[in-house]
């Protein structure tokens, strides 16, 4: 199936199945897609926590919309960004690069010289809006991965964020959390969502062409 | 391919051959991946330009990081935002949703208003800061779109967002920008980055398993 079936056949599942788990091969082909994501300047400023672990999913149940989502569904997949950028960030993934390319470390130094200006001058607060976007280029490719497995996810944004640091202990590697994904196996008696018809703003206002 | 051969395929171009331009079928392709990305509470806040226009396009090279991809992609395609959440603009997606499933109107006005009491009740900068966040999804599902084509790419934010807003009138639609997606065909002779190896954080490091 193209990608473009791959999201008309997805929808944010309302109810999962509990006795049903997802398996580990289809877990690491989700993740590998959100490893994949570009981001700003290659800097890659995430990681994701893959939630089993079913004591740690009803600790995080206290911050979440959806409970019963995140109690029934396979795994949750945790979108966590850096707090904030920091020279040692910065060159820990340039000199990576340039070991993996065979280049003399610093070949791109001019580049992060610009990039530390701008971001080690400015507020934690506004490097964490900037890396936590990038998380949702991620987000969306481990959506679609997971339906081109034709495995169910909900997105969720919807939490409170103290609880799910807390409990994951984000701060201990410089993360803060951003957003959920839930994935598993619709209950489709209850996955109300799932006959409804699914809407998207049409072409013709979602799109402006100058030609 | 699937998604993962794709996302490996692809990289961010660094020069366009000015004398290929993409297919108005795979534009379109490209374009309805985005629309089909999911956004929180499916408000879908934002809108694509695609800028074929080459006056246009050397009109936003003012703003650009990279001038020469501007100036030689085919088409350059700009996410633009919400400036903010409002009332009417809420209530025209759910209108336009229950309309499209045959519901009554303001069959989710529970939900509705619990979405204006949060967005109503903070400044148009943290929920442009919101709106921002959800094209990125957008973003990512385009870009693998365009790979799944064999379409080359580059998203860019580093560009003077007043000079794309001022050239393209956002500010008349409610909108504003917030990245770039230069589209077209490589100039293998000068994208100096397509002979290196893609690097990415190694999965090990990018994904913490909690089992």
């Amino acid at each position: 199936m193209s990608l473009i079936e791959d999201l008309n056949w997805r929808h944010a599942v309302k109810a999962y199945d509990s006795t049903k788990k997802v398996s580990q091969d289809k877990i690491d082909k989700i993740v590998e897609a959100a490893r994949l994501a570009p981001t700003s300047s290659g800097l890659q400023p995430f990681k994701v926590l893959v939630v089993e672990n079913q004591d740690l999913k009803e600790r995080l149940v206290e911050g979440a919309l959806n409970p019963e989502c995140m109690r029934d569904c396979s795994h949750v997949i945790v979108f966590a960004a850096w707090d904030t950028y920091t020279e040692e960030r910065i060159d820990k993934v340039y000199d990576f690069t340039t070991d993996e390319r065979g280049l003399p470390r610093g070949r791109f130094g001019s580049y992060t010289d610009k990039l530390k200006s701008i971001y080690l001058n400015q507020p934690a607060e506004a490097n964490f809006a900037h890396t936590a976007r990038q998380t949702y280029i991620a987000l969306g490719l481990a959506l679609a991965q997971a339906a081109e497995l034709k495995v169910d996810t909900t997105p969720a944004e919807g939490f409170d964020n103290s609880v799910v640091d807390d409990v994951l202990e984000l701060s201990k590697y410089g993360l803060k959390s951003v957003s959920l994904m839930y994935v598993g196996y619709a209950d489709s008696q209850n996955d109300w969502i799932a006959p409804m018809k699914k809407v998207r703003i049409p072409k013709e206002e979602f799109v402006i062409e100058l030609k």
